[in-house]
């Protein structure tokens, strides 16, 4: 395996992002693949057949969260108004001790209340996320499925029911880092994949309907040396030249232990998030950011099995076009 | 199976509620039993071998979601100052289509975020939420679990890994109301589990490390005839003379359709939760509320099959007393 | 005085609110008037002169607080999602008395968080809050104006420093209604104005520059029978007669005690304030709602002054379509 | 003047905070000065022959607003959970031009909504703000005070009529500073105030029921370099040795334009804004802080004159222990 691949490698032209996002934006089509009024993309890859695999594979049954904590500690630095969530109490466990009593018979209640941008931390991308030159999936006009009331006809609440099956991961940061992290500005390409899954063995396998987890190693490093720029800033992720691979494998969703799914520097210059631009609207693939992965990551190094079953339902806010998830991997 | 029970019914003395609940406080007190330390208290009961046995019932693949959606027009009416949840756009499909280009090369995006009572809507209650003259789980003071920073002790990020097992339904609406639904007031007791048990068959048992979801039809009632006073006012739910069937049953959690899983009004006059107040501080349960449990009950009321895997890992909000879920039911 | 006018009463053509508002905006439009960079309306009207004259109206040195209070217990309902303003703690009194000590030398904080639409109580509208066919004030493309980030042009932080001069009362619930009350559904025509000055004294009359307060009584009958439809129901308030009224006589602002500054039902079948749709994008004129003038009234009724000093800048949240506002009137 | 005074003189003895505050709450109390069921403090000396005297200031009429705007890009960086203001948009003028018709007859409407620590940018402390050893103003408890839902007590409410009066500047920055600022860490003594009010005139002294605005040129500073620590770091401010000066010149409130008022660090190693714990419990001080100066100093220190009439009444959120405010002064 070479791991002395410049950052950023890649086999594309860098010199026009517009021209490498339409080309492959032609040929990684889902576009009426599944209808003109289709909402799920590639979750219609996942279906019932792919969650009684998944659940096949609890042997052990242990359960992992593959959440962040949601709270001030965050990465969050404002950009876009992101901040890191907000959790007030409405009441604790001081009022009911020495405040005055606000219930019968000795009962004491504590409530609290959130505020939190949905991207905020460990998160589903809905398909109403990105928009290709004004175009949400399946063709339709960005301004008719996201309006200031949410999104209209791809709210994550149409994914309510549906992600739970197979996961995978792709620790690519142990196959194919040094101490088992990417570098920041690492560009993971197809050979990588496919070197991480030769290295984890043949059952690390992905294929249509999977829920595939790319662990980088990022967070590691962030817990090790502070968030830093974590939130947006340099960082490893998945090459702009994988976007074929994100078709063709036809998996139903993707998630990394980084901030934003791509590498970042984009590998074209002046580029912002290329290939979220060709995987959401035109894929219709379901892209999580900021998972932990590490304790999961471990566990898979330590009995060598690198598939689970996945149960990640987004939290359904209605029209929201990202949503908070606790992902649960379960051995 | 006599449906003509008065609403309201059973054995318990109505005019002294605080004795009732010091009473079952000392009979179901679960304090110690995991040591001083512990902070799952029923979690304990679910293993990695009731997961195992969870994922063992998923049979057709069939994924149902048990949460309510997250929006404006949900039943909060402001009590405790728990309003509805309001979600904003941060940016919409309109930007992206019709205003300045914020990205390069035709990418759009949209955000969102969300202001949230984490008891608005489909919920887990954390063992912080409620106390019992003062004391918190496991024998701990109030003021030293949950201060205005959130619960410090059994905050509901200590829970995120665990919540996946096997879920049985217990539809006591159809068992024992008419309709399928239980009038507002009835009260469901023990024996009314047990016939649900009975009517829905053996497999439908319950015991140690199960999760188990009682449908009362409120919520069929409410989506029919309005919300009215889902929110507080009178409900069909758990009686207080459960709290001891909860307790020995070793059950590791319990949800319902309704806002406050036990029946409105409360059987002592004046009173207000009192099985909440056995129940969470005592027994260490944990309690789901406003769970939609409609679709899984046609389901299984169509294929006679009652149990299945439950994966329901609330949001990890850290310090939370109650965090919002979208629980999968899997079979 | 004839208080026996048909609610509703005026000389306009009701069956056809499009052509009238057309018709009305022709009038009445400033648009151009202080050049095309304008993003002051009629705030321009206020000068510094007026300000003077504002000052020289002090004489007992009175001061009153025109705001209602801003907390739960509010008249909203969820309309567009404006909830009632949700206050909560980051720290308390409990938590500096009880509590871990946070800071040394036996100091204690307490501290504070509000979620608020800006429109949920006592509030200027902004120019940027209403559009007529897509244009806002001064003829900009509403598009151009308020975009997911806000208002780009004419932000409520360019009013910060210009809202305090001569305030005038027309106490026309005193001067016209009963018992010192319109009832709901009483427009308010320029006669009727006309008879307040009257009644009240050639003091009270109102010309360019003036901050005119309007009280219908509706605040004072809400407090007494409880919020009702207040938010959004029927209401008194100002017939789309004045709006030559508004315009002719220059005023730099007018404020009711009503939710929605227009009688409501509209006077159009069908129609949804049309009074605003000439008087912010046309006429460029800062409306005041849920003001609380029941206290000045008082003491204007007592003394016979009716006008006085007005200080009411709104909270400059930068690009804000409408801001929260702590009037005061000093006499 | 002299400015080579070290930074945080003064003759106080460094080494025992605990002991200066006690004896400085002795020396400045104000405990029962107003009766027992005072919410007031200081706004007792602001009178109506107060306001009269302000009004008489205002010769040219024009305004100034001391707000800072509230937005995202504000100089909080979460301690305390404190965050800038997040603004976001219920619906747009991309809505109303682009987007479904929501409204009859072509009117189109913005709606927005915000999300702020009241704490986070221009606001006044009030009472319930800091307490000492437990202790509120007026000698209450600060458990009785300030619960989980607000100041039931001395809640900024209270305060919603009364803050109108004669301000007055006074420009440290400029009298005794270089290049009209003062360096972080300065402590500005009593001495600088004397020296600041000889330097500007006679006018400029302050006295019973006066607003005092003390401006140290941070804020610009912070303009012109960028926020860094402004939110808690070093800052020039008031020593701790003005205790007796705030207390025995009876002005009624007085604002900086810093974050935190009293110079950081503090003038006690180890210890944190221990003049707080003097002024706002013992003094029951009115404390504005972050207060944007710069506009207004500019013009006083070109007509020379430094008082005026200062309108800045808080936003009058229900319990609120501070509050923000669009503070106006009108010369």
């Amino acid at each position: 395996m070479d791991t002395s691949l410049p950052l950023g490698f890649g086999s594309i032209d860098h010199g026009d992002a517009e021209k490498a996002i339409a080309e492959a934006a032609v040929r990684c089509s889902n576009e009426g693949r599944w209808g003109a009024d289709d909402v799920l993309g590639t979750l219609n890859f996942l279906d019932d057949a792919k969650r009684v695999q998944g659940a096949a594979l609890v042997r052990r049954g242990r359960s992992f969260s593959l959440a962040q904590r949601f709270d001030q500690d965050g990465p969050q630095k404002g950009w876009r108004r992101r901040c890191n969530p907000v959790h007030t109490m409405l009441s604790s466990g001081l009022d009911a001790e020495f405040g005055p009593a606000e219930f019968p018979h000795g009962l004491g209640g504590a409530d609290d209340v959130v505020f939190m941008p949905l991207q905020a931390s460990t998160q589903w991308d809905g398909l109403g996320h990105i928009f290709d030159h004004g175009r949400a999936y399946n063709g339709r006009r960005a301004s008719e499925v996201v309006t200031s009331e949410g999104d209209q006809v791809t709210g994550i609440e149409t994914a309510a029911a549906h992600i739970a099956g197979r996961g995978v991961l792709l620790d690519v940061g142990r196959a194919v880092g040094e101490n088992g992290e990417l570098p920041d500005g690492f560009a993971i390409t197809p050979d990588h994949l496919r070197a991480t899954v030769e290295a984890q063995g043949v059952a690390s396998s992905v294929g249509r309907g999977d829920l595939v987890l790319v662990r980088t190693g990022q967070l590691a490093r962030a817990r090790r040396d502070g968030w830093g720029d974590y939130a947006g800033g340099a960082a490893p992720g998945l090459s702009f030249t994988t976007a074929d691979w994100l078709h063709g494998t036809e998996i139903a969703g993707l998630a990394t232990d980084t901030w934003g799914f791509e590498v970042r520097p984009n590998e074209f210059p002046g580029a912002f998030q290329p290939l979220h631009q060709v995987a959401i609207p035109h894929i219709g693939l379901f892209i999580g950011e900021m998972w932990d992965l590490e304790e999961l990551a471990e566990d898979c190094a330590a009995d060598g099995v690198y598939d689970f079953l996945l149960a990640a339902a987004p939290l359904p806010v209605t029209g929201a076009v990202g949503a908070p998830v606790n992902p649960l991997a379960i051995k």
